[in-house]
């Protein structure tokens, strides 16, 4: 390993942005990183302002991604920035992605990743062709539970995967709330700078990102109602999906952001011949195995159960009954980048239980998750091929 | 009200018939009804061991349904069975169902109603024609929680609705039981027993029957799903249904047999505009209000909670705390059966809120479920009409 | 087994009387025992208002337990009461009971017992030389979970017990309920009708009954903390109390009708050196097991769950999934009560799964307990032994 | 606010110490505080790799937290540290703190504050001489939620307050745990360590400081049951608690290390005259509210929700639905520090609801909570008063 903490600059993140922020907390959270510099905002004083809020030193404040990675690349080697975290709308994804990777910057890009197919299936031969370490930051994986449920199908514990349901409800969008000057609300709502998707993009992908983590199987075919629920609204802001896997399993995946009352409760059912498999972010440090016949167990998060997988363990930060949550899970990301990152930069081989995080490949799929969606969603027949 | 006890015969519900047992529980729960004559099985032999099973004089247990109608209407007014429960299979409904309205007996009848729509349009010529009372035991309508969700939905609490998701899950026949003997999976994975459904027909009409009767809608298209995930199996055992309703709202029904280590928690989500409402099974006696910025309310039942509706209170038993469960709710429909028959018999105006129960109506939507549903499964199209 | 229902009278239950209508639920839903005569209450007009309620003949319908009991026993032996079930208040149990065992009648009675332990002793004296069936209807012990809990603790599976917590929280007596007419709250509230115990001895009975039962061990020390919180209130409306059990386990008991907003959701936690046993009220149907480093079990009612005791299984009635609840558990002490007794008529030896109901040991127990509790309540000292 | 991070020095949290590395996690998280330097254990090898495995440079690892003040206060003032966080065992926290405040550094200590009362009084003549910031880890008073139920109770939401239960179970010391090397439970149950009391010096501590803390009531008397469950040990391990407050209030306060398969969660009901407020570790962002005859409340943390009091969404850091839990707590108490010592350093009167953490007072009643129950332990009279 390098002794030393990684470099991490940011793109987007600005006062006001809530994921940005998350995206601190969640580097800094395991000491292995640094923020060293940023260029938060397209407003340079906005920038400037963030820069300050985080303590930054002034000169390592930009007014924009080109100038920041131009300058940083001058850098002394043992000051500039090793990689980039890029925090900003969909629509803004592409250019400083690639133009980091050329300039040799690893990457962090929070998903969906870009605006459109066209633009990731470019992006991956970008990191294909530079080599570089490229992270996408589908939280969700990021949770221990999660990973023990991968494991555990992986491990054949469930049998033969049969069903997958996942659900992901959000209420935030209830009301026409892009009207009322809400940031967050206004650009996702913005076929221009969100992409095709609505609520499919925003959390869609992050539902069918788990679906596919877990169960190991790849969607293939998607028949998807897609709603715009909110009169006036541009984008869906809901969607019901009957999805089938390349084993023959299926299963339904339900995304909306209309459902008054709900707050974030991403939960995933996966059955299989032999038992299923239960998890809801409210209760994230649980996951419930079910079995025929047999009392329901429930696993939990912590680094002293010895039951928990290698994978599991390695990203509980305390015993059990202490819960992790959102931030922790986020940070596991991080934490996956920076302990594989430190092996590619001292040349070691990296631990494959870190290294399992979402990348490039997970981002295309996104993507395509998106339009699929969008063309099954327009279509009168029942099926639309999900590839790549 | 006629001063005396109700008097049922049942057809059906011999010894190891599970549903036949919870039938009788449901009907004497309350006092109402005496449980006075039974045609139990088409085993004269069966019947007849049943019929000492509970007490029945021997003269009043017989070999057959026909034989039962026959010899009861003959008996003196103030003996004669006043109503039939019918719990057989569903092959096995629709003529003892007629011949009971043909003899002036009153019926209540176990779902899905009859062996196809065919015979379900029939029954309810036979039910107008003869005017007699006539109820469907859709259990879970008679949870005094799913009562209160159908109220504070008509009374505009969560404002139009937008979208109904309905869950059943079961994992009793996750491999292949009817191989066993085992009599509830024989019976409910023949197409000869059962009709064209399977797990849709036999827990699939429970969960349309409940999103139609909280929500107030009526679902006009389907999209279905539908699977045999079992080998060698004849009827489906697991579909997920993308559902529209008639005012626009959207769903999905998900209903399943084959989900390892899943019991039978059944569970609704109704979204509106201003709210949404929550119940599962396992906590039948919680109802979850969900609005937008709000705590989250949880009504919950009980004789001593003023806040619930009159129609709730009066299909609860016991102040809050007191868990009631599965057979008070089929306790409902019967004591809903009892004190309507009794306005009936003696003159009166029924009560609308014991009026209430799934009658003929809801029996024929559920069989053009079942073959809307089929249908669709079987088709390219992405949506399919469900009319009657 | 004797080949006909079991005829039960009642004394008290009128209307308006929680209690006597629940008890009847419980005594008719599993078709054993047929309510055949009762002198509801000690206004004979309430009373024979009470028995055309449930349909019963003006014959049967007495005016007082003194003379019920006289013409009951004069009707033919296929005709006359089998047992009677006594639901009145407290200090109207010990005289219908005593005189029903004298004159040849087995007794359900209500808890708490008696009065006071005087009567206690007086009515066990009466049961001994009778030799009659007894039974006390604490009705936690009926739920399959808490016979399961009982089993498990038995054949060793949490080890040595170490540890009994039980929390009673109910709210009903919040503000001064008995002031305005509530006939439940008037009698509980009142030292001549209640005895010298108000909530240690209307729910601090039960709770300490479950205690004992499920752990197998008898309490030998109290440190209790009795309160009138309740301004003017003459009994004890809250209590907490340190215990101590006869192995050296130790533990509290905290029962309180005080608590704002509680409903009745009894709960207690049980701890060995091996494991631990989790029930409470509200989730009546599951049983948690923890165990040092493994994920927790959750054990489930259910009569399709072979893993549960015979016991347990017995005390179901539905497959797993179909909620029971407390008139269910209610419903097991009358059925274990009915079998008991067909065993006892008919001369068979009764099962002991059945026969496993409070009875006049755990009556005296309780009344003991209560004693226990006040004297310590008034003692500097920190513990009282508790004896009988 | 001054304009850069505040510099913290640690001692303790070498290696394998659990709970260094979650101060370190929480003093990062939010990026006010910047950790400087440490002596992290009294091997200065150990120290040294501790401060490797954190990327300090090696000349601010010290060997000892008598070196490290010593060289500390020679820095200049824009690179010494501002404050040390004190994690060593018990026996080691008196000492470091009252040197750190003489040589002019502000105090962030573990909990219980000192090794017996003695020094807890002596400690805060220091604290109240040098002026200086001190602030003990009681964690759970970080808790959005907990501050909520504090406010709550403050503006009279349940009235007077009657009753408050406090358990919390831990089951990592059920077997002999300490004879296993492992180093936590070691020193835990070493008097020498960790003074006169164990679980309740270690968790006992925590629950009177919540029950206090929500409260806002004191704790006037006490009656224990303390006891050692595990053969062999020397501390108590298992305590239950009476207790009574100045208001006349009373409850409960349980408190082991010994309830085999508990993980640590500590849970909380607070009950006035009007309402109850609920919480539980295991839940942490929810906080149930009832009150007679409502439904009840569940109120949620978010800094979406504005029902909630400026104090509680002051001390969240993501919308509703994304958990935050225990590192999350701990940052908060860090956080609070962080600004209060912000503004204490640049003159400004300190925003008291970052203001509000746990202090020398709460340290000096911890202590005094100890030896109180020790004290009552042992005594036969059954209250002790509890006075600092």
């Amino acid at each position: 390993m390098t002794k030393r903490k990684l470099r991490m600059g940011m793109v987007g993140g600005g006062r006001d942005a809530f994921i940005g922020a998350v995206h601190r907390m969640a580097a800094r959270l395991d000491g292995e990183i640094e923020i060293v510099c940023g260029a938060f905002s397209s407003s340079a004083e906005k920038s400037k302002l963030t820069g300050e809020d985080i303590y930054l030193p002034p000169e390592r404040t930009y007014g924009s991604y080109n100038e920041m990675y131009d300058r940083e690349k001058r850098l002394p080697g043992d000051v500039r920035m090793d990689f980039v975290s890029i925090v900003t709308p969909n629509f803004l994804h592409f250019d400083p992605a690639v133009k980091a990777l050329e300039n040799g910057f690893h990457v962090v890009l929070d998903k969906p990743m870009t605006f459109d197919l066209t633009e990731a299936l470019k992006l991956k031969e970008v990191v294909d062709k530079t080599g570089l370490l490229f992270a996408l930051t589908h939280t969700y994986t990021g949770y221990p539970m999660i990973k023990q449920a991968k494991v555990m199908v992986e491990r054949g514990d469930i049998g033969t995967v049969r069903k997958v349901h996942v659900k992901y409800p959000q209420g935030w969008l209830t009301s026409k709330l892009e009207d009322s000057g809400q940031k967050q609300a206004e650009w996702r709502t913005d076929p221009k700078r969100s992409g095709i998707g609505g609520s499919i993009g925003d959390i869609g992908t992050h539902a069918a990102n788990m679906a596919e983590y877990i169960s190991g199987l790849k969607i293939t075919h998607l028949c998807a109602n897609v709603n715009i629920v909110v009169e006036g609204r541009l984008l869906d802001d809901d969607a019901d999906i009957l999805v089938r896997y390349e084993n023959g399993a299926s299963g339904t995946i339900s995304a909306s952001q209309v459902l008054s009352g709900s707050e974030n409760n991403i939960s995933i059912d996966v059955f299989g011949e032999k038992g299923g498999l239960h998890w809801s972010h409210e209760d994230c440090n649980s996951l419930y195995f079910s079995q025929a016949g047999q009392p329901v167990n429930v696993l939990r998060a912590g680094v002293d159960y010895a039951y928990l997988s290698p994978t599991a363990l390695k990203h509980c930060r305390a015993p059990s009954g202490h819960p992790e949550g959102f931030i922790e899970a986020f940070a596991n990301i991080y934490l996956d980048f920076a302990y594989t990152l430190h092996s590619k930069l001292s040349g070691e081989t990296p631990d494959p239980d870190y290294a399992d995080f979402p990348g490039i490949e997970a981002g295309v799929r996104g993507m395509a998750f998106i339009e699929t969606v969008v063309k099954s969603g327009k279509s009168d027949r029942k099926w639309v091929e999900f590839k790549v």
